[in-house]
């Protein structure tokens, strides 16, 4: 028997990321967790609209979205924590241009150049709607098949209900491969 | 040196849902797995415009999105490999109705009864927006707080590039907490 608890948002562990974007003529970082996946070839970055980084986002349209393995989670969560209006973050990552010219964090094993192509925008969040230009990975991260093997990455992902970071942990199982093969009883 | 592997969405993994809703007077159940969080209070599922779950979100307007654990998740990924439009996938899930009247899986231990509020279309997908109704969640995965626990819940996780299903794992630390003590050399 469930106990119904009330309209808690539940859609958790997401991925954590490190957004990266220039404000003012300076790199500045955002700690991002509520994000999503829009068909396959757009992702959404939700930020509330207080944050600083919001006006570099929408001047010069384009982010980089940096994910956070556990060896970079201390510096990404300093990100998360303190604003860029009040204090110059520009040199917590170190970083370099990426070809679509976002900051590409040297530290993060896998990252998206994106180019913001609209905002969903709601009371108090730009929702940012972003198709990606470019992807950099570590090749050692980097399977046979030359994709990305999140089962070694490491990747830290959150949970807002007790404000925790997780780890994410092994292969399951191929998608489909138990489906089917599954027949319902009569 | 990372090695630039093209246009790759990266942002993975992702929970897995089953989204039920009633068809043509039927319950079905899809798996869905690019979904995301907007601002605190609403969620986004992005669902193929062929699949034919999409019908009856229209229809009725109203959503169950039940979070997938390791022992449904031979159902869960049946459901994502077969189409409502052929099979009666009405019996896949032992289910009651919630209070919004969507359809509960009984074995899915977090469960979220949504209102559909608006659809960000896209080429070839409804992006569906989502309010919150209700959310049941098994006594024995809440914490002492009254949260459900993610540590313990076993919830399975997707990542597209390798069509996986992955475990999430234990907690890595509180958010804000490593970021508060952080000081930067200089």
């Amino acid at each position: 028997m469930k106990k119904n608890i009330g309209q808690t948002l539940a859609l958790y562990p997401t991925p954590a990321v490190v957004v990266g974007t220039e404000v003012n003529g300076k790199v500045n970082w955002l700690l991002v967790a509520h994000v999503g996946i829009i068909g396959h070839d757009r992702i959404m970055l939700s930020m509330h609209k207080a944050h600083y980084s919001n006006q570099g986002v929408k001047t010069t349209g384009k982010v980089s979205v940096n994910m956070v393995d556990v060896d970079m989670l201390e510096r990404a969560d300093y990100v998360g924590c303190v604003s860029g209006a009040k204090t110059d973050k520009s040199k917590v990552f170190a970083w370099h241009p990426g070809e679509a010219g976002t900051p590409v964090i040297d530290a993060s094993p896998l990252v998206m150049e994106c180019e913001v192509v609209d905002n969903y925008e709601t009371d108090t969040f730009d929702n940012f709607i972003c198709k990606i230009t470019n992807t950099y990975a570590e090749e050692d991260i980097l399977n046979d098949k030359g994709k990305p093997d999140y089962s070694r990455l490491k990747l830290v992902l959150f949970e807002m209900p007790n404000y925790t970071y997780l780890r994410t942990g092994g292969e399951i199982a191929k998608c489909t491969k138990l489906g089917k093969t599954f027949r319902l009883q009569n």
